[in-house]
């Protein structure tokens, strides 16, 4: 009776991992709509192509050697495991576990898998507008099988950074990943805006910097609701166990933070557009949710829910001043996602020794370097070997016209746009 | 071992409760499809601002205030539970409880709060395009923080009824919040309507009543699919408890039945409209499935699936004839909200006797008294004051131009409308 | 307490059933805006109302006769279940289960219910833009009430095919539908695009395929999204059984498998329709996705991770050929519904010996050709009797100004369109 026991705890665990990890899955249509909202209409099919390529490539590259990078453990070759409960709880005692920190593998790479997605779904919409379709998918091969996997190796399994250095050691924490994850994602997305610079026509020659509204803004509006639904899953599964009370009570209060911290920037943002703009600025809003949702990802289980909201708010203020300093620095990012994950993701690593003990700001900083450094540089030179080799930005006349028929053949909405 | 038993329960009904309340959270993002889909093009940035800001602030005076005045208890300054079975199950008893309805706290409040947004979700659409955005989030602050949590604490938490009179004893009953959510937030809207008028050019002088399309009805759908998925979370989260084989087999029946009601409501809809209009009005359809799904709420546990059929159908006829009803009487709501919501919140209030023996009518009609009048009157007060103070109302010139230049200073589709 | 731990699991399994069944119903969600996104702007609010309406009806048909055809029991007039746990062991075990296979009935019928809707959601879209909405309508009471239910009696349930051969006896096997819901779908529209015949103006005289542009490429793009997300419940839930260790595992191979064969699929096809077009082609890379989520749904627990993305890919290497097919065969499907369900579902069925030693090459080719068979020519006769007292295709002037305004009396986009 007991091993019953404990096979509902290993079916309830792995439940629990692909409910979250169905959610996470869908953040990749969330960042889709977000960025085909927020893009003009001439390149939406374009972008759509980039987030549907890019979710596919990241789960084919995890697959093949990601994963195995990562964790040192592969899947590509393995079929359905069998359930050897007496051999399953050895190995999870004598990797220091309690004995019950048990589920099924592939439910942990599913739920592995989708994160390096949303890793790579940031750099489509900073780069959005100009960047050549097919160099930003060599870009994702390499982003996603190799790059990513390697900070994830350091910080999430732990491992010694080049043999010099042990971030775990240092005080590093990050629950969910603002940092393994989103300023992952910022950095190879900063990498590439440098190398590719603006669109035409966004900065003017005496300093000006010109709004390019985007076509379709309920789109971005409900991908923002799905990622909102989706960080759910993101925060919530990061838990990695379910299924005790003490994880329980964890599971649920990291879905509470994560719920006030989005709500918390949502309203921060909307009242700072508001003074600074004299409007209330539904884009601001938006990337204020976002923002208070990546504020929160590096610890959602320690902070009371006053704290959260208020990292939260913390997230939807830096925000705005992000944008607009990225534009001063004529740093064009079509969708804020520099400012929301990268800036944001720095925000959210610094808050956590505020709220858990165990770790540190010396830690936070060493990793969120460690992180920034490793994955902005490796991006450059990857960018730039295309840059050399096949170009990154598409012709002055095809940016000019649109890339969807330049890329891909057929426009977004044939039939609306006056021309 | 028994402990572990509990303790897989206590997990079980905390995930149940959290995937739930997911599914309502995901209701916000189906209202605002639904709305952004019903109203003209230049009024949709600022419905979308409306109900992604009205969701936040929900969120946050939920937590601040609402629901320490619905349940005297607040997590407000509560970080994660500490986990003893022990001092649990003791108060569970205590409370009247068979000893195991235990589950994280943290799960109830996240359940909980997406509830209330939704019934502000419901005002949002009454008074769109020409409701002042600030005016209509000062009241989402007042709604959601004071007025749903007054009610709601008469009725889910059995207080008395300023100490008058008790719900509960009158035989009152509503299982998911036909009453509770639906119709306190049509309510609101509305006083909110009356208040504010019809839209300039929707009722003609000899009484003609124009219609005015809206401007995207694949959003509106998509808006009504969300809602529906969402519903299986808003109505099967209600039973509150999932871990024995009793809540289960009525977890599976609610379901079941909400579905069943909102596919009645929606063929009953499309049928009608054909016969009326000669036309099979899409609107209708989505409304009547949206009618369906709230005639069910009051209690979708004891119907049988013809019932629960035969109760949608109900609503989807009901909601027709109500929403031509309005416009005879020149109430103008753009979505019709008024009438899927309040007109079958009421139907859904009265349905519950027929098959609830625990139930009855005087207790139905009390109770759905009770919230009318209450939320009502509230709403009528302040919006009068809002309107007294700030106006509510946008200018003349605005209405014509459209609400997004003037609230939100950006169009929701800059490049699409025929100008 | 060894029944408490029977009450847990019955509890599990049916949550598991449900959640698995909320994802399905969310498809319909996905294939009206798949379908919605690429028919063209004046046929889609019909194309939304025939999604919404089918869905709508497959729930009332399959509760009123479908289920009872299928397994020789009625939901119809069934209330909540009580919960038996003596007798429902005993009835487990008599059925030839190991005793704990049970879960709430309610919940076996939601999850069913979704599946029957899916096959009738495939046909809208082949016959989209020039099929009468009532003779569609009509069709989809057929459709779920008697022509799908029979098939999947002979498949699912096990019934001897009209008492002459059993397909379960000669080695056939369909996991979660490749042939039983895909196939049938496909062949369903199949029939229906024989006799309704092509688009004005989509093959020209000399043999021209002229290409007819989706007007809302996201709409699509988030169809497809969503599809892939329900296609987690869709083949996570057709393992039937979570609350093991041994089930648990299979769920969570089932859930890599689909997502590997999805992306597998999407970029064989990227990269195919690169080769061929010339062009990164969004529209066959959404198929493409798609096409490896049917080639993996007859059998996604056996494959290893490696054979499921090779599946995938052959997936989305034989859609674009399909597709490229029939349109030379003048078959004109707006969507490429055939060629994603029936021809990719053909291949799903195929691919089963492979890797399951309980499938027969012969037992595969033989249940194809029923359900083919079977569903064309029931289908074929409906559409034949629809065409001669009704009429099937919508008149000239109609499809010229186009559905929405002739059959439902509005426009989908009134403000966008240029005229």
């Amino acid at each position: 009776m007991e091993n019953q026991i404990y096979e509902l705890q290993f079916a309830m665990d792995t439940f629990y991992f692909l409910v979250c990890g169905a959610l996470v899955m869908w953040m990749a249509a969330g960042f889709s709509m977000l960025e085909a909202g927020l893009v003009r209409a001439k390149n939406t099919t374009e972008i759509l192509t980039k987030n549907v390529a890019l979710f596919a490539i990241a789960c084919i590259m995890y697959l093949v050697c990601g994963y195995a990078i990562m964790y040192d453990g592969s899947f590509f070759l393995s079929g359905i495991a069998d359930f050897d409960l007496t051999s399953m709880l050895a190995d999870s005692a004598e990797a220091g576990f309690d004995g019950d920190s048990v589920y099924a593998s592939a439910s942990d790479f599913f739920f592995q898998v989708v994160f390096v997605a949303t890793a790579m779904s940031i750099v489509s919409g900073s780069v959005a507008e100009r960047m050549k379709l097919w160099a930003f998918l060599i870009f994702a091969v390499v982003m996603t099988g190799f790059i990513y996997p390697m900070e994830g190796s350091w910080t999430w399994n732990g491992a010694d950074v080049f043999g010099m250095f042990n971030l775990g050691d240092l005080g590093f924490s990050d629950f969910a990943g603002s940092g393994i994850v989103h300023l992952a994602g910022a950095s190879a997305a900063l990498a590439g805006v440098l190398l590719l610079g603006a669109r035409k026509g966004k900065y003017g020659a005496n300093g000006e910097v010109n709004a390019i509204p985007g076509a379709n803004l309920p789109l971005a509006t409900l991908g923002t609701f799905i990622l909102w639904m989706g960080w759910f899953g993101f925060n919530g599964g990061s838990v990695l166990k379910l299924s005790d009370g003490a994880s329980a009570n964890a599971v649920a209060m990291v879905f509470l933070n994560t719920n006030a911290a989005a709500a918390g920037g949502a309203v921060a943002a909307l009242v700072l557009s508001r003074i600074l703009f004299g409007k209330a600025d539904l884009t601001m809003l938006l990337n204020g949710a976002l923002a208070g949702l990546v504020a929160i990802t590096a610890e959602p289980s320690t902070p009371t829910a006053l704290q959260a909201t208020l990292f939260g708010m913390a997230g939807g203020l830096l925000v705005v001043f992000s944008i607009l300093a990225l534009d001063k620095l004529k740093i064009d990012d079509p969708v804020g996602a520099i400012s929301v994950h990268g800036t944001c993701g720095i925000l959210g690593l610094l808050l956590v020794p505020l709220t858990n003990g165990d770790a540190s700001f010396v830690g936070q900083i060493v990793g969120g370097l460690t992180i920034f450094v490793w994955v902005f540089v490796c991006s450059l030179i990857v960018w730039a070997i295309l840059k050399a080799v096949m170009g990154i930005r598409v012709s002055e006349e095809d940016e000019y016209t649109g890339m969807d028929i330049a890329d891909c053949g057929m426009e977004a909405y044939p039939e609306f746009v006056n021309k």
